[in-house]
């Protein structure tokens, strides 16, 4: 009795459903057939080795797909993507399933040992990690080229008979994670470990940074009320406030990293290796052969691309550069405008009427930024990057560099060319709390409110008025397949570090920026959370070790903040009060005082260890552990090639007694 | 019949002496024979599984032992050391015996497969390993105590039975080195790889370096020799010759790292692992149990240690920086005096007496920098690192601030302080051509002069006047184990560092200080290869990667360097006439000049990559091979545990087909 192990599984009773494929309505049924045929097809023939079930809509319709796995071949995956987890002596260690005994929580009845969203996590990779054999293209579409070692599932998504793979929400689980997050109105902290069971680590990472970026910045906020309380207008106070400024950025930013590793230790992402690199879904070719794994598949010149980089996007960049500029000296030209009107009839409107340049030009950069977020998708899209990692990198460094001056030119601008820090602090305040404001409706209640409408217009369509936890699959699966799809942390990352901007760059001349920092980011975690739980598709789980790149980024924006702050302490009149002879004196002072500050920016930076000592201990233990293992394997082999050698030789029979 | 292997193979006539132990003369022969015994013991009872053998020498004592290894116990050492080979398809792998086949060179009676250097490396490592199993002394030093896991060589050295190990010359392949090397006059390259095979990575890495920072020297130095021939004192020209000495020293830093990963790769030890740091042999505390390791061994706490480090080394640093500060001071009382007496009386006499304080104060510095570099080895060692690493690091950070003071505090008063241009070029030429002449005669000449009267004594006692080659093993043995011991490349980078402080620090004052570096750089090259050929025993290799440390000194110069030139620039005469009105837009101007020069630096660093592309893939595609190599082995397992999981439930029978 010849039987693949899926198709007996496949009509199991406890078949759980964790992840949808839908496809194009009018796909054809050889290539459905195929599809699943390949996705439940044991490993040994190249399949996934996957459950795959069709679901049976009212419409008679079948072009979605629930895919799940038995517990079994979950363990298995498991050990393929190198989930780290905890053993029964509190160590972290790689799952294999040969020694699943000595992992906590393990039994072989368990379900729960891989949280759901690890257990998502694993069908995408074994979805994606379907690759072609012999099919030289997709049965029923001819145009649809494959050649052996392609992955079926990028090669369906970009032919658009895939339309989307998303993983199913858990109603129970998100109902309990709902109220320990946000349902209740509570001082505390934020149930990470939860939500990273639920949404995987590089969200419950950015939740993580976000709460400790809020908490981090309290004490600034603390000592700026004062400030606004008692209208303090004496500089000495805000060098003060300034020096403390510098200091507590730098100290953040490095206890942040050790924070990290302390949270991605428990998670086990910061033992995981990393996994080889596929070609991104969107990159494509001439055939080839790849110099790295010798296998055939597209490849895209490498000084095309840079072509493309020097010759079309930084042009571009550039470009878009000097609109933005453009555009500021418009607001100036606006503000003057204004001021002159508030000179002329002098009345509770017209002083009302000043704000309104900086409101108008904070909802113009807002809708800039938001426009050349596309273009750079679409340039970055375009250069064609191999690695989904370069992709962004190069996304991201477009982004930034454009968005930092968009949002902090016309501060420059005032500060070191108008030298009005009257009007900074104005600009400052008013560009602070609109952006926060307009992205708080944006991001989350905008969408919550189309997605609640839509909810109810699908509810009513299906004739029932059940809450959340009582709708059948079906209905579950056609509400989630409709939502919008949360493409991940990076605009979040950005407004926090725009923020940190805000917060960080002309600290001296408005304390008050880190209090509506602190308010806003205190109902971002709550407009965030919401936006995750209700708004969004489910997204899959990512392992991550650190927030990667934006660390870089908002420490380059700390070392800014530096020159920026001493420069506008050096032009206050008390400072320059001390100097009152020679202007020379005083800007050397500056300039020295900065570059020790600088300095100590990086001893500090040097000094202060990445990961508390205990992380440090537990990481060399592992190592010395494989080294030794090694060492053992080394031996063996030792003892077993001697032993050759020696039976070989024929001549010195030597009994070995180990 | 049940013997041991060593003792077989003891006898065997290609016996082939690789390293050298001295033991005290006093020692006991129990000592001797239960270590002779320990070190060819066979690996399964705990030996080191090496051939040793006693060299008997004219007056009867036994107190020298010559190691030697089986080519196959050499095989498997290498094994154990993690050895990276290249193959037969020109790519590198780390050996292992059971692979040799594929390696590059291998034939089972190829002794060259590895070179000597290596075969020493690997009997050093072995007999650092050879560990105390259940001994709780020395046999015939009860004093001497030792717990299981103790490295036994360390003890005896530690208790002075042991004098010393030390690697033996191969006198044919060094005339072959020295002739290639530096026998002939000729132009062009050093023969690094032979450098490599004899003394191996870390000394072939250091002559590279000289070598490529001699060549990079030279464009500077081309340009520089026209400001002399024609007396150039146009500041316009000061200042294009600092500009391009600005990039140039960014950009030979950064493809400095290039190369070096080049000839690394190339060599192997850019893939080695690095191997489980033991505690240095220094290094004491209380039995206790490692936290890493588990292993019961010495520990210190860490906070005794940081306590020392703070309350006693910290200040005594400090004391020595006010010290070298309260030397510099008396110096520029000389120079005064000299100043005055020059006046007074003109003539020859008191215009050669200019240079005199110069000279001494150059001769003083060197002093000072010789002793405190022993009281920072004492206070290093008091400190009681575990880590050979650890003591490395904070002795370099002591020496190399104390050292910077010490060398250039002078030069930055003359030039911040005094504003004297004219004495700065002075004191910068006496300081570097004094300096250089000093450390030529101290490190290399002197010691080869010593050596080689040291050698004409030993020869007449012995009565014979043979040439090196033709010496006996007992003679050659006798003689090697009285030369004096090479203690690593610190103090020859140092000077390097120092070298390249002098030409960068104020390059744009004296630009002839590249001329006198690159000629003392040739002169250097051929005294350090005398010095590593004839004067010290033969050091033990030591694998490494990248020259560590040095990289961040020299950069971190690098950055202060750009500092430095800005200011003196700033200072000109020439540039100050371009801000005739006010001398705040002049330094403005230079602040922001200097920042932007920083930012480039920091760019370029960031951009350019730290391996060429080719390297790059390589070591991508070696990455790739074990991923998949890793792959193969979970499907191998997926497949057993598969099957056990379906023969133990007992009921599904299903055969694989794979």
């Amino acid at each position: 009795m010849k039987e693949s192990w899926s198709s007996l599984d496949n009509f199991e009773p406890n078949f759980r459903p964790l992840v949808v494929i839908e496809l194009a309505k009018s796909t054809k049924d050889e290539t459905r057939e195929w599809l699943t045929r390949r996705i439940s097809d044991k490993k040994a023939n190249g399949g996934a080795q996957l459950l795959v079930k069709p679901l049976v809509t009212g419409d008679g319709d079948q072009n979605i797909y629930l895919v799940g796995a038995s517990h079994f071949r979950l363990l298995l995956g498991a050990e393929t993507v190198g989930l780290v987890k905890e053993c029964t002596d509190n160590s972290m260690r790689t799952f294999t399933y040969s020694s699943r005994k000595t992992f906590k929580g393990f039994a072989d009845d368990n379900q729960s040992f891989l949280t759901m969203a690890e257990c998502q996590y694993i069908i995408k990779h074994e979805l994606e990690n379907l690759r072609a054999k012999d099919e030289k293209i997709i049965p029923g579409y001819p145009q649809a080229k494959l050649y052996p070692g392609k992955s079926i599932v990028r090669r369906l998504l970009t032919n658009g008979i895939l339309i989307q793979i998303f993983p199913l929400h858990d109603q129970e689980e998100l109902k309990k994670l709902r109220h320990t997050w946000y349902g209740r109105v509570k001082i505390g902290y934020q149930p990470l470990d939860e939500i990273r069971c639920y949404f995987g680590e590089t969200i419950a990472l950015y939740f993580g940074f976000l709460e400790y970026f809020t908490f981090a910045l309290v004490p600034m906020a603390v000592i700026g009320i004062p400030y606004y309380v008692f209208a303090w207008e004496d500089y000495d106070k805000y060098v003060m406030f300034a020096t403390f400024n510098l200091l507590w950025s730098t100290v953040i930013l490095e206890v942040w990293k050790r924070l990290c590793a302390v949270m991605t230790y428990r998670w086990g992402t910061l033992l995981m290796k990393r996994q080889f690199e596929e070609p991104r879904p969107g990159f494509h070719g001439v055939l080839g052969v790849n110099p790295v794994t010798g296998r055939e598949e597209p490849v895209y010149s490498s000084i095309r691309r840079q072509l493309r980089i020097y010759l079309v996007s930084l042009p571009f960049v550039c470009l878009c550069l000097y609109f933005s500029l453009y555009v500021m000296m418009i607001y100036f030209d606006l503000e003057q405008w204004a001021l002159d009107y508030h000179k002329e009839n002098e009345s509770n409107f017209s002083s009302l009427m000043l704000f309104v340049p900086s409101i108008i030009y904070a909802i113009v950069i807002e809708i800039m930024n938001r426009i050349y977020r596309y273009a750079a998708e679409f340039l970055t899209s375009w250069e064609n990057h191999r690695l989904e990692s370069s992709y962004q990198n190069h996304l991201i460094l477009k982004v930034l560099v454009f968005n930092f001056l968009n949002c902090f030119a016309s501060l420059f601008y005032i500060a070191f060319v108008l030298f009005d820090m009257k009007l900074l602090r104005q600009s400052l305040a008013t560009l602070l709390i609109t952006s926060q404001i307009l992205n708080q409706f944006a991001e989350a209640f905008l969408p919550y409110w189309l997605q609640k409408r839509h909810k109810k217009r699908m509810k009513k369509k299906m004739y029932s008025q059940k809450t959340d936890t009582d709708l059948s699959l079906v209905e579950q699966v056609n509400l989630e397949k409709e939502m919008g799809t949360y493409f991940g942390t990076f605009d979040d990352y950005l407004e926090l570090f725009l923020q940190f901007g805000y917060v960080s760059l002309f600290s001296c001349v408005y304390p008050l920026a880190a209090v509506f920092a602190v308010l806003n980011n205190i109902t971002e975690i709550y407009s965030d959370a919401l936006k995750m739980c209700r708004v969004y598709k489910r997204p899959f789980a990512e392992p991550t070790a650190n927030i990667g790149v934006w660390q870089l980024a908002f420490e380059t924006m700390s070392v800014i903040s530096v020159v920026t702050n001493c420069i506008l302490i050096g032009m206050s009149p008390q400072v320059n009060a001390l100097f009152p002879d020679s202007k020379m004196d005083l800007i050397l002072t500056v300039a020295f005082v900065e570059h020790m500050l600088l300095a100590m920016k990086f001893v500090m930076a040097f000094v202060i260890p990445d990961k508390p000592r205990d992380i440090q201990i537990k990481l060399a233990r592992l190592e010395f552990e494989s080294l030794e293992a090694l060492k053992q394997q080394v031996r063996a082999t030792d003892y077993k090639a001697k032993s050759l050698l020696f039976w070989g030789k024929g001549k010195n029979t030597i009994f070995f007694t180990t």
